[in-house]
């Protein structure tokens, strides 16, 4: 706990929950510097103390490059620390650039482990020269215990042969409203997503949950912890759920506007794809899987059996089951919220925890 | 990884499977001691280096004291870690010695945290002075990721309010085999029992399995974690499976041949059980729970809707499931195999990985 200096950056959802939790953490470290998008607050240099966090003596500043904080954090008298609590894959791209500079990394930020193969391998070459650490549990089910339990299984010497599951909060909640276990549910797919949208569980544009992206991104992650080469979430079959004909309609609010009013014309295609499930006596789910020994990622439909675990799932859970050799025919099941602000600043104070612990 | 000294006790079923995981880790601690309940192995002093773990530079010794191995591995030139591979209570009652020496331990063994308050008490302040760490995942769950998630929640700030699950992989094998959810079994229970018994499921006496003492054990563990000052596991009510009439016969081999030969005596009593459940549409299970807010722990048998993810365990898989504030209605689950000397061994090698991580 000894000098230990923290940089923030990202202040919305889940940056806000993360504040919360790190002001009642006991001994946490001093927090010099907290970022948004187009302000920076700084401790001021040399003495890099400010009496309090967000205290007044921090300097305001305009935004920062990622080369300017880390020039700034690795000038701190000890270890630092960034959070990086944004989706911004700019920074992230600047990962190696901290680790080398003895900056450790705590992030929920998925860009940096699931775009190009070869920025994963740069992170993680640039944490191997051992200066610094990277920790990105919330990268996959926000604070379930997902990549460190993968993790430990990869270093323990087991084989992970199959991860499979539903790995989108969004996407759980669509599917387990839309197509429920018992009850036939008689909503319209378009009904469900506005009704999602309006609770606030999609993206302000639902394609940007529709598409599959978010997903692909986790499953991308997963594989390459499991030892497939994954070039990046584009590289392998990713099943969208975004009509062809609305694909292109612009982002902006009239576009996404636009886009709400016209999904109603493709309900028949998604009550079909529901009612061929019925017929097996099944249920569609929105899921992903990683086949490693056929190196094969996979992520769209499928259907499943109504007493099986990803069938009975509710609200906008996650389900991850882990086949490894040493669990056998029965796998390791992480389940629980994947997504929302408290649960995802939860993985990422337990990182900051065990990065301090470790720094200490 | 620099320098750093490992003893293991123990070299049953789970001593014997993490011996092997440690030959297969990369940059493994130097292993100088290895002791089982009547012989030691240990490096020569002051060199404490033998060429390869194992080797022949090993020398030989009777059974060492705890005080004996404390002082032993406290002089070596660097770090130690014991990695207490044993269910001995005396070993483990010396914890608090040896983390005051500097000695981290990693362990499965159960009783140092779930025996007299106070020995918990002693271990977590004898580990508060910062001299070294104490780990010990395996003894809730196997290589589950059960403790490590608890305290997460607890140290990010979440407040748990209710624990409950399926925390014995034989009870969950006896009563997935004896009432499955679905196919009426006509097997009598006490043929389950000899079944599991015969298959090694059991504790080679059964009714250390059936008294319910180790899961009360894990709830203790648990509990204390989340904050309550459970003084024992026979502070609270267990409810056991050992017909009252056959638990003063003798742990001998004649006694456990006398338990199984008159158990089916008590059949009738199990079905009765079995099929009041089954009166209810539900199916019984053997579970334990900690309700955090009324401070009760509870072990014993309960009724469970078929369509719950208890009644539908598989073979001897173990289910845990938080409740807590962040996560509200639906838990954060965690389940699979939760014993086994493998996944066992994991969970304790995956501790050993962290230990040296922070020692390193």
């Amino acid at each position: 706990m000894s000098n230990i200096y923290l940089g923030v950056i990202g202040v919305g959802g889940v940056g806000t929950a993360f504040l919360n939790q790190l002001a009642r953490l006991p001994n946490a470290p001093k927090l010099i510097l907290l970022a948004r998008s187009t302000q920076t607050l700084l401790a001021q240099t040399p003495a890099y103390s400010p009496p309090s966090p967000l205290s007044p003596s921090l300097t305001k500043s305009g935004a920062l490059s990622p080369e300017e904080i880390a020039s700034y954090l690795s000038s701190a008298p000890g270890r630092s620390i960034l959070v990086d609590n944004t989706s911004d894959p700019a920074l992230a791209s600047s990962y190696p650039v901290f680790l080398r500079k003895g900056i450790s990394i705590v992030t929920p930020n998925k860009k940096g482990f699931s775009s190009d193969l070869s920025l994963w391998k740069e992170i993680f070459a640039a944490a191997a020269e051992g200066k610094a650490l990277v920790y990105h549990e919330s990268t996959v089910g926000a604070g379930l215990p997902v990549i460190s339990t993968l993790r430990d299984l990869v270093a323990t010497g087991d084989e992970v042969t199959r991860i499979e599951g539903v790995f989108s909060g969004t996407l759980s909640f669509l599917f387990n409203t839309f197509a429920p276990v018992s009850g036939a549910s008689s909503a319209k797919w378009s009904e469900v997503v506005a009704q999602a949208k309006e609770l606030g569980y999609t993206e302000p544009d639902p394609r940007d949950d529709l598409n599959g992206m978010d997903v692909a991104r986790k499953l991308t992650i997963l594989a390459r912890i499991a030892g497939l080469e994954v070039q990046g979430p584009d590289a392998f079959p990713i099943e969208s759920l975004i009509p062809a004909e609305l694909a292109s309609l612009p982002s902006t609010a009239d576009g996404i506007t636009q886009f709400m009013t016209e999904l109603p014309k493709f309900d028949a295609q998604m009550a079909a794809i529901k009612e061929g499930a019925e017929k097996q006596g099944k249920v569609v789910r929105y899921v992903g899987s990683v086949d490693v020994a056929k190196k094969e990622v996979r992520v769209g439909l499928q259907q499943f059996d109504k007493d099986s675990a990803i069938a009975g799932l509710k609200g906008s859970d996650n389900i991850i089951s882990f086949y490894t050799k040493r669990y056998g025919s029965n796998p390791l099941i992480v389940q629980g919220a994947g997504a929302g602000g408290d649960v995802t600043a939860m993985g990422v104070t337990a990182d900051l925890i065990k990065v301090i612990q470790r720094l200490g």
